[in-house]
């Protein structure tokens, strides 16, 4: 297991020559996730470590769908030891409470994930996060994939919409922080 | 640590002579919870094993919250190894979405327990479980407590509101099982 830091500490930037940063997009059905590393010095830049999806099987029962996602993301904390992960803000989609309360059961498993590995979390909302990446906080899923794609050099095609959206947090927490 | 039930395995009430069953009140707040005993020859007689509040620090992150929950479920899991644990079946509180959806997190958490200790879950509605133990699906929590309290034989004072919900739950399942 790699050495993580220690147990909720802030971690702060100006310490570390770079990160690595994990983005993660909670959901029962499809979890996205995506891991970069930037390298702050002499000037910021970004490397995609590693992004996909987790699908736990649909017959399977909440619980073990649940240990799915966990299990899977604890493996790739395990690989990559990001210093810290981001989720979207807690946000209550007063549209859909059903898909948001089983979403809510995917995000405390993730955040105790954060607790069993000691990982400091970070939360923005979606609209900040598109902001800072698109320059328009109203942008689409499509047009955050695209601009994903693009400061990471990669085939958009090949990102799904979850781990699209899993990267752009992770992109977001960085372009957020200031030299 | 007590040997438990093997993975996610349906247990037969028949081939125990008594079954020790968790039930269990998610809420970040405060999380209710309950174990009972039920020896079921020559005739069913229950016993209160244990019962409480987990009252997580509200000065914690998200994430120490709810292994505050996590942790210290898990300990009475591993005091009392019970067969299975009762919770309250999915529903989404349209007139309480962020309530629902912070409430969601812990019961994540809760499902992922089951999953790590390989215990079965059960699910009921309220109104299913209200109507078992005290013969009508609306009655209050106030009216679940003393139902409880005197099934228990136990000072109705002396159980938090919380408790007597997870307890209720435990009831409610023990009560469900014909011989």
């Amino acid at each position: 297991m790699p050495i993580l830091i220690s147990p909720m500490k802030k971690w702060s930037r100006s310490l570390l020559s770079k990160t690595v940063i994990l983005g993660v997009d909670p959901g029962l059905k499809a979890t996205g996730y995506g891991v970069i590393e930037v390298v702050w010095q002499p000037d910021r830049r970004i490397r995609l470590l590693e992004a996909g999806t987790i699908n736990p099987k649909s017959r399977d029962s909440m619980p073990l769908r649940i240990d799915s996602v966990y299990k899977n993301l604890k493996d790739i904390i395990h690989q990559h030891a990001p210093h810290l992960m981001v989720l979207e803000k807690l946000f209550a989609h007063y549209k859909h409470p059903t898909t948001a309360f089983i979403m809510g059961h995917v995000r405390g498993a993730i955040c105790l994930l954060c607790a069993h590995c000691q990982i400091e979390l970070a939360e923005y909302s979606v609209k900040r996060i598109r902001k800072a990446l698109v320059g328009n906080g109203s942008a689409t899923k499509q047009q955050t994939q695209l601009a994903v794609a693009k400061v990471l050099s990669v085939d958009p095609s090949k990102l799904t919409l979850d781990a699209s959206d899993a990267l752009a947090l992770a992109l977001g927490h960085a372009y957020m922080q200031r030299l």
